[in-house]
């Protein structure tokens, strides 16, 4: 099973050996007393890295998600965020039903917000109106994009927010690879948010859960919301440890820039595909194929047949993600594989090999 | 006070000294209990003239809007309407406080729903995605502007609403300026959805209220809800037999539409003005103005000086709305004092009288 | 039809023709502007009357209520109330619908609120508990009942929300029963509570809508969650200048007091009938009643058709509300009415007359 | 650390290490696309022992019980439930914050649930009726108990339920201690509900986590709602292969209900101390004590110093939990240190000693 070739998402990565024997040795505490050692380590070492006090552990980084919008806003209020937000898309309508709040969507360039059209977003409270409460950014941008806002983008749009006294919210659930591709520290991006949410699985590889950083203040309520929505968990130390081991490296992503940026390379210039976000900002690849006689559900099935597997995005879309468990040949293989099923397919547009 | 010319909204419309001294000799019996003759007279008409099986009476075109929405949808779902709808805009939030309820906008385009654009917009459910659970409609569409869905497009909108098994809603607080625009009858339009509202103030000209008409079992669960909201009223023949006066003569809207062209017409040409919504679909008028030296709210305010209001909808826009409550020689009178208004402001682009 | 002796509630009450005949004089303002003459003097009234700085109209007692709660509490929090509270039984579950809290019971014996189980039931926020957010108090207590709480056990009840730091609402729409039967003004009454509504009709006769008051910060966020029900409402001196006229005449609900008393008495020593509230505290009598081989229903209409209403609220049980549309004739011959029409079904128990 | 006696709850227990070496060998799939191969061998083990079609993994009893409320009922519903219940009292508020549900109390005594009383509180839908929705039973009942209600308990409810046509749901966090002890088999309970959760801590003693049981409808609609709260997560093999070891050695519960009736036994003839729920059903005790002149919160803490965990749950009450991490001799010592505080504080009841 392990010789899949899993480019579906960097949900896909493996834990390491070393991160399950960690648990062997282990006692286990109770997260909802706040009692377990590892979990508390954790979130002590997320805080210092991210520069905020304090944190919290949930299941997922939707619920991290949904806990901090429910922290920030209040029923009836307005959360400005980019159309591509995960928050938007794929959290089953959360936000409105968790927290009784409504999207309002301000454009988004390649992961750039564009400043003058959020600020011309920001709606005060009037007696009809509903009032922006919370102000959502995303980094990595659009899980079918990986795009980084950069430093300044963000430095203007935390600007924007201290003059209208709204809080940043930022779902950083792949925030390792934004820092990476930037260059910087989780801190520097952090300064410019109010709380932060970055996934235990994708970059940093361990199993599951998420870690939601903010002032003590916010994670005291962040706590009460998560008990709210069934996220208090008992033996957390099981996800804490394996993450507690993977954090100090989190550079290690900048591999997994390398391994996209392949990708996309070993695709550029095949017919029939056309890259949607080049060039790659960071370890996501999404490409529009032309499958000819063949369907696109066929196309991804072949592939898979051959043990590759991608995702389909959209009608004529599929996405491909770079993470630690696949390695550089296996990234070769995937775009040989790719590239032959589609020249079966529509042979003439492909050069005769020899 | 009666001598003022009241331009902000059809909303200021005075009920007719007939409509109050029908209240005199009426005995008045209690909507919760369905007893209120006037009331059930009304629902009777009303679902008559809409085409369908049955109505309710609320105490507004919002509380019909968020009964519709909390009876159609489940919390989690996705509502699909334009930028510009009331519902989005200008209720509170409701939409999400009161259902759980997530927006996804579609494009409008002068009135003209994209037809393609909306049926791309349509998600169904999968584990993450809010699935699309109501099209919501407005006409006239636009409180700014008072454009007219023409017939043919809310054909092609109900037929795939149709073939996504979806419900649509109209918004048809001003549906009377639509119908009569449209020259049809109000069933002509309300074919194609499966609820409406109207209200009974704005073009009926009744003091308050707006009646919901749906289907037998849609009404029987927006009875329900309304309850929840607080909406369910005592004597509402106090509401009811003023409009049910109204309601038969609902065409004399047609002279709001000849003075909203009248207005427009005065203001066409008029420098330092830039209409917004030429030409005139309905009784609403709305414009830019450039107001010189003077500020837009310095502007207004001295129009209402000279007893015509206007209501400021932007930084540079303002809008008109006409309805039976001002005449021909009130708009000319109004047009008037707002040029002279804006030419003291700016002498050198008016023309030298005489 | 005015033959009818509807003692079922007091919202039979009919307006009088002075009301109605003040209504042709009326120019309509738009409440959504705050511009309506006969409305703003409503709720300059009513703040006096009852000691606070500010006021709103609503279409329904049931909205104010369900506004009050929405901006008192935030959702997850608990609301302490008596089991007979109209909030937790008659109002469609909107305590937790619109606001997300969930109610906590607190015993109430004949009106008079049990303090030391209610001190006892309210929880501080932990972890996993929900905290109370809100006292809501119900005076007259019980719409089956009409109890009134003492100025005492109001005064208790304070005390304890002062040193829990915690709101207390009062639903007051039979407040005017309530400062009648304590011979109190209604300020006597409200210095114990944050906010209160009464309604116009019941006991002032007016034809409906409700007045909620409070303080400016409270009434300015309620005005918000009106618009967020729908409830705020277009040319509402329809609903203020009755409304006016009655409110300075409030205690003439003494007679209605002393026509409960009448049927109280008559129905007494009645064979069949055993009186759940005697003695009668304010408008509000209700029994059981064994009604032999006829059913429960039956002996309604049976009633009905001699042109007595009464209302079923049990098995075995009925309720009659006394109001200024029931004359003391009217009482006379209703109970006389039920007296025959309970012995024409067990004659045995009836002495035999003259 | 491992030398405490934690007896304050059954969540305290260690995971064997079994239960951790097997995760060193897994391969992770990720359970938002059902791919996690322990996690759905646990699920299909689950379900069989249920006698139910099909199961779902969740992070905590707390997020099962708030998902399957907000599958079965819809906004303004009511749920019947006992005083004692998890979801009343220990869910922050998330049945009226997560599903807009309000809650109706009917009585249980000693975990049996009065029939008639609960058929009483039923109320169907009327215009300002909340309707019933949902009874939720909990077994063990009551978390500071550990009641087991009867086989005929539950068929009796059950029979009420389909009467009504009402669902019902069972809170199972500790259904094992109640199947061991009324000697039975899951499914013999779970025939009388529609859908059921049990922890995988607690009883079984994995780490974290719920398996949610219900028909394949029920699961379905429960894998969008756990998506909704932000219950989706990835790599679940590591909470299901824990569990998977333990769920065939359920029956070993027993040994906790025998060391709880030791506690019990010890504790019962001790001054000062008066068991509250005795007999002991299953493996929780809890008791009041009269500490003299050493507060209640000094008496734990003097526990604590000498290794002995309680749980205050009252201003006099303390309850103590058995579970497999705390031995035989355990217990002992345990309860020799409870009566040793004791008697230090006050001597005078103690017989002397020798």
């Amino acid at each position: 099973m392990n010789s899949l070739i899993d480019l579906r998402s960097d949900t896909a990565i493996q834990p390491t050996h070393e991160m399950l024997r960690r648990l062997e040795s282990l006692y286990f505490g109770d997260d909802l007393l706040e009692e377990d050692q590892a979990t508390n380590l954790l979130l002590v070492k997320s805080s210092e890295m991210i520069g905020m006090e304090s944190a919290l552990l949930t299941p997922s980084g939707s619920m991290s998600n949904q806990i901090s919008v429910a922290v920030f806003t209040q029923p009836g209020q307005e959360v400005l965020l980019g159309h591509a937000s995960h928050i938007r898309n794929l959290e089953a309508g959360g936000l409105a039903a968790n927290s009784g709040v409504q999207i309002r969507c301000t454009p988004v360039h390649q992961g750039i917000y564009d400043a003058d059209a959020l600020e011309a977003s920001i709606r005060e409270a009037q007696l009809q109106v509903a009032a922006t409460g919370l102000i959502s950014l995303e980094s990595t941008y659009d899980l079918n994009a990986g795009y980084v806002p950069s430093l300044e983008n963000l430095r203007e749009i935390h600007s924007i927010s201290r003059r209208y006294d709204l809080p940043i919210y930022m779902d950083g659930a792949r925030i390792f690879n934004a820092a990476e591709a930037l260059g910087v520290e989780l801190a520097d991006i952090c300064q410019y948010v109010d709380a932060v949410q970055f996934c235990l699985n994708k970059g940093l590889g361990a199993p599951l859960g998420s870690v939601l950083v903010g002032s003590r203040r916010f994670i005291s309520s962040a706590r009460r919301a998560r008990q709210r929505f069934g996220g208090g968990m008992r033996h957390t130390g099981l996800l804490a440890a394996p993450a507690l081991l993977a954090l100090p490296e989190w550079r290690k992503v900048s591999s997994d820039r390398i391994k996209a940026r392949k990708i996309a390379n070993s695709l550029s210039d095949v017919p029939h595909i056309a890259l949607n976000n080049s060039p790659i900002q960071s370890n996501i690849v999404s490409f529009s194929v032309s499958t000819g006689k063949m369907s696109i559900d066929d196309f991804i099935e072949q592939l898979a047949r051959r043990h590759v597997l991608v995702k389909k995005i959209g009608s004529d879309q599929v996405r491909l993600v770079a993470h630690r468990s696949v390695s550089h040949e296996d990234i070769e293989l995937a775009c040989s594989v790719i590239i032959e099923t589609l020249a079966a397919s529509s042979p003439t547009n492909f050069p005769a090999e020899g």
